[in-house]
C-alpha cells in the first residue's frame, strides 16, 4: 500500500477544498455576514494549512498506484472532504452539533439533500450557498476534477476515476484520462451555466437561480426554502424537471451528440431510462387524478413529472406532500428512487445500466431453461457484457441488499424524537441515504427532515450516504483488513 | 412440447388427489359430519373421473421429457391441484366465495398457512383436517411425492423433480430418482411419526395432535385454534420449535447421518443455518427481555425460539402477537422470514445456501478488487460451486426481487376492509406469502388472517404463493409463451 502516495493525494484534495470556501466566503462578504465569513475564512485556512503539511512532507518516492490504492484514496478523500467542510456549519453557529453539521456536509457532498436543518430561511446566505455547493462539488465527483487539472501519476489515475465515477463501467472518451476528466467538467460546467442562464431569464433571482442551479446540476436537492419549491413558479418548476432531466443521463451521451454519432448517444441505458420515467409519469398523473389528489390534469402532470424527475434523478426536490398521495404513486416514486439515474450521470441509485444488465440475466436464464444446450451472452447495444462486468453487477446487487439489511437493523435500535422508527420510516430512509434521494416516506416526510434521528441513526444515515455515493466497494475496501496486508 | 405426456402426469397426480380426499373423508366419518363427507366425496369423485379421462384418452406416444416440460408440469401440476382441492371449502359450506377457497387452498398446497378463515374454531373437523394435510402433502411436494411410486419416464424424471425441489441444485442421493424420492418421503414419514407420538405423550389429543404434526412436518402453519398455537401448553411448544427447526434440515443430511457420514451432514449450509437461527434466538430474547416486552427471561427465550424457528422454518405458528414486538426483533423475523430454511427441506424462502453462494460472490468481489490478479472461483464446502450453479442463483435473486416489486405494484392498487393497503403491509405480505410463510405485520397482523383483502389482492396473493413455492422459474416459464414455440 502506497501510504505516502495517498497522503498525498489526500493533501492536494484539501488544498483544493479551502478554495471551494471562497465560494460562501465571497457570498459571506455581498450581505455583510460577518460570522459566516470568519467561519469559512477559519475553516479555510486550517484546511491549506493541513493539505500544505500532507504534500510537503513525506513526499512519496513512487507514483504508481494500484486498484486498491484507487479505491482507498477515493474512500478516504469523501470523508476527509465532508470532516473539514462541517467545520463553519458549527462556527458559523448554523448548529451546535459538529455530528449534525457532519450530516449535513455528507449530505451535501453525496448529493443526498436530507437535512438536519427544519428552517432553511434562519440560515445566513454563506451558509445556504455552501450546502448548494457541496452538491455542485459532488456531483460531478471532486476527485475526477482534480485529475482534469493536476498530473497525478503515470498514467494509474484511471483507477481513481473507476473508483469515483458512477455506473457499472468507465468509459474513456478519449485516450488519456486527464482529457476525459475535462471534458466531462465542460459538459457539466455547460449544462450549469444554460440552467442558471435560463432560471435567471425566467425571473428568479439571482441568489436563488444559483443555489438552485448547485443543487439541481449535482443532483442533490438542498434549497433555500422551508418548503422545498412548494412556492415556485410554474415555468420554474418545468425548467428544473427538464434539468433534473437532462443531469441524470450518461454525460458521454452529450460527447457523443456533439460529435454527431446519435446512434451511440441513445443507447439502449438512456432508452429505457426515458420510457421508464415517461410510463411512471403517465401513471402517476393519471393516478392523482382519477384519485382526485389532484384534480387538474395538467397540474397532475406537472407534479408527476417534477417528481418523477426528481426522485428518479436523485435530486429531491419537493413540491406537494407526497405523503398524501395515493400508494400508487408513492410505491412507484419508490421504484425510481430504487432504480436512480444513468451511469456516468451526477444521479445516483443502482442505475439504469445495472437494471438492463440485471434483467438481460434474468431473461437469459429462463431461455435456457427453456432452450439448456444453447449458452447464450448477454449483450447490450449488439457489445457483448464481458464476464467480469456482469459478475461485478451480480455482486454489487447483493452487497447492495446485504448494506440495505444491515443498515435496517442498525435503524430499528434508534429513535425519531424518541419513538422507535417505524418500519415505513426505516425502510424509506435507508432507500433515500442509500440511493442519495433525500425524501422519504413515514415519520421524516417527504421534506426529509432528519434532525430529529438519534445520533447512532445519524451515524448509519451519514454510512449510507457515502457508500452509496461512492457505489459500495471503496467504502468496503477501507474498512477490510486485508486491504493492508502486503 | 410433448403436450400428451404432460396431460398424462397431471391425470395421474388427479388420481393421486383424489386418494387423498380419503383423509378428510373418514375424518368427517368419524364425527359424523355428513355434509364435509358429502363435498369430499363428491370432489373425489370428479376428481377421479377427470383424472382417468386424462390417462386413458390420447395417450402419449413418446415417454421422453425435456427440462422445459419438467417445468411445465410441476407448474401446471400445483395448479389444477389446487382447483380441484379448493371445491370442498365451497361445497361443505366452509366459504360462499371460489376465490377464498382456491387462495385457502394454495396457502395449504405451498405450506404458506395465511388463512381467510378468522374464526377456524366453526370449521368441521374434516375441513380442518384437509387444511393441515394440503401442508403435508405440499412439504415434499406431490410430483416428487408420484415419482417415488410411479415409473414416469426412461430416466427423464429428473427434470420434474429439480423443477419441483427448492434449492438452487438437487442432491440425488442414490443413483435413481425414484428410489432417492422414496427415501427422502420415508424420512419426511418418519419424522412425522416421530413427531406425533412426542406431541401425543406430552398430552395433546389425537385430532390437534395430527392437525399439528401436518403442518409443522409441511412448514404450513395452519391450526385449529383461532389464536394459533397462543394457548399450547410450554411441553407443545416446546416439541413444535424443535421439530420446526428439523424439518428446515436439508433431507439430505438426515440420510447422510443415517449412513455415519458426520462431516457430510453438517455441511456449511446447515452450520450457517443454525448460527444465525441461534444468533437471532438470543438477540430477541435479550432484546424482548430488556425492553419489558416479556419479563421473565426464560420466557422470552421460549417465545424468541418459538417464532424465530417457526419464521425461519416458514411455518408460521404464533404464540403472541408479535406486532407489539420491539422493532429490532421484529426486524430480525423479518430477516429470517426472507432468509427462509435449507435447500431440500420443506421450507420455503430463498434458502440458505443460496445466501451462502451470493456472500461468497460479495467476498469474492471485494478479495478482486485489492489483488485484481487473482481469478478466484467460490468454494462451498471444499468443492467448487459451477458457474451454472452461480448463474441461476445471481438469476434467481434478481428475478426474486422483480417479482417482489411487481407484487407491490399491483397491491397498491387494492385494498385491504376497503382501505389502502400501507406500506408494511404491503410489504410484509408480499414477503410473507412469497416466501410461504403466513404472519406478516401492518393491517394483518400475525395469525395472517387475508380475509378482508380484495379479489384482486388474493389473486396477487395466490400467484405469490406459488411462484414463491416452486422457486419462481415453473411458474415463470409455464406463461413464456416462447416456451411452447417448436
Amino acid at each position: 500500500m502506497n501510504f505516502r502516495m495517498i497522503k498525498y493525494t489526500v493533501g492536494w484534495l484539501l488544498i483544493f477544498e479551502s478554495t471551494f470556501f471562497l465560494v460562501p466566503i465571497i457570498t459571506g462578504l455581498c450581505y455583510h455576514e460577518w460570522q459566516s465569513v470568519f467561519s469559512f475564512l477559519a475553516t479555510a485556512l486550517v484546511t491549506v494549512a493541513t493539505g500544505l503539511l500532507c504534500i510537503l512532507f513525506l513526499k512519496p518516492k513512487e507514483k504508481k498506484l494500484y486498484q486498491k490504492e484507487g479505491l482507498v484514496i477515493c474512500a478516504l478523500s469523501w470523508i476527509v472532504l465532508s470532516v473539514f467542510g462541517a467545520v463553519p456549519f458549527v462556527l458559523s453557529g448554523a448548529t451546535n452539533s459538529y455530528i449534525d453539521a457532519l450530516f449535513e456536509t455528507i449530505s451535501g457532498f453525496t448529493t443526498t439533500g436530507a437535512s438536519i436543518f427544519s428552517a432553511v430561511e434562519d440560515l445566513s446566505h454563506a451558509v445556504l450557498i455552501w450546502r448548494s455547493f457541496t452538491h455542485w462539488i459532488g456531483g460531478m465527483g471532486v476527485l475526477v476534477f482534480i485529475l482534469a487539472i493536476l498530473p497525478l501519476g503515470g498514467g494509474q489515475s484511471m483507477h481513481i476515476m473507476r473508483a469515483e465515477s458512477p455506473g457499472p463501467t468507465v468509459s474513456k472518451l478519449v485516450p488519456k484520462v486527464k482529457n476525459t476528466a475535462i471534458i466531462l467538467y465542460t459538459i457539466y460546467f455547460a449544462l450549469s451555466v444554460i440552467m442558471l442562464v435560463a432560471l435567471l431569464v425566467s425571473g428568479v433571482d439571482f441568489f436563488e437561480a444559483v443555489n438552485i442551479t448547485f443543487s439541481t446540476a449535482g443532483t442533490g436537492g438542498f434549497g433555500i426554502h422551508n418548503d422545498s419549491m412548494a412556492s415556485a413558479s410554474t415555468t420554474t418548476l418545468v425548467i428544473v424537471t427538464v434539468f433534473m432531466l437532462l443531469f441524470s443521463i450518461n454525460f458521454s451521451s452529450y460527447f457523443l451528440l456533439f460529435r454527431a454519432r446519435f446512434k451511440d448517444a441513445f443507447n439502449s441505458e438512456i432508452r429505457v431510462f426515458l420510457g421508464v420515467v415517461a410510463g411512471i409519469i403517465i401513471t402517476i398523473a393519471l393516478n392523482l387524478y382519477f384519485t382526485g389528489t389532484i384534480e387538474n390534469l395538467s397540474e397532475a402532470f406537472l407534479h408527476s413529472s417534477f417528481m418523477s424527475a426528481s426522485i428518479v434523478s436523485t435530486t429531491g426536490h419537493v413540491t406537494l406532500e407526497i405523503l398524501a398521495w395515493p400508494e400508487l404513486s408513492k410505491f412507484l416514486l419508490l421504484f425510481l428512487m430504487l432504480m436512480g439515474a444513468c451511469a456516468g450521470s451526477t444521479g445516483g441509485g443502482i442505475k439504469v445500466s445495472r437494471i438492463v444488465m440485471l434483467a438481460k440475466g434474468m431473461l437469459r436464464e429462463m431461455k435456457m431453461l427453456v432452450h439448456p444446450r444453447q449458452v447464450k451472452k448477454i449483450t447490450v447495444d449488439g457489445n457483448t457484457v464481458e464476464h467480469e462486468v456482469v459478475r461485478s453487477v451480480n455482486a454489487y446487487i447483493v452487497t447492495y441488499f446485504a448494506v440495505f439489511i444491515l443498515s435496517m437493523v442498525l435503524l430499528s435500535l434508534c429513535t425519531f424524537g424518541g419513538e422507535p422508527i417505524a418500519f415505513e420510516t426505516n425502510f424509506t430512509t435507508t432507500m433515500t441515504t442509500l440511493n442519495n434521494v433525500g425524501p422519504a416516506f413515514g415519520q421524516v416526510g417527504s421534506t426529509g427532515n432528519f434532525g430529529a434521528f438519534s445520533n447512532f441513526a445519524k451515524i448509519v444515515y451519514m454510512f449510507n450516504m457515502l457508500i452509496g455515493r461512492l457505489e459500495l466497494f471503496p467504502l468496503l475496501v477501507l474498512f477490510t483488513p486485508a486491504t493492508y496486508k502486503k
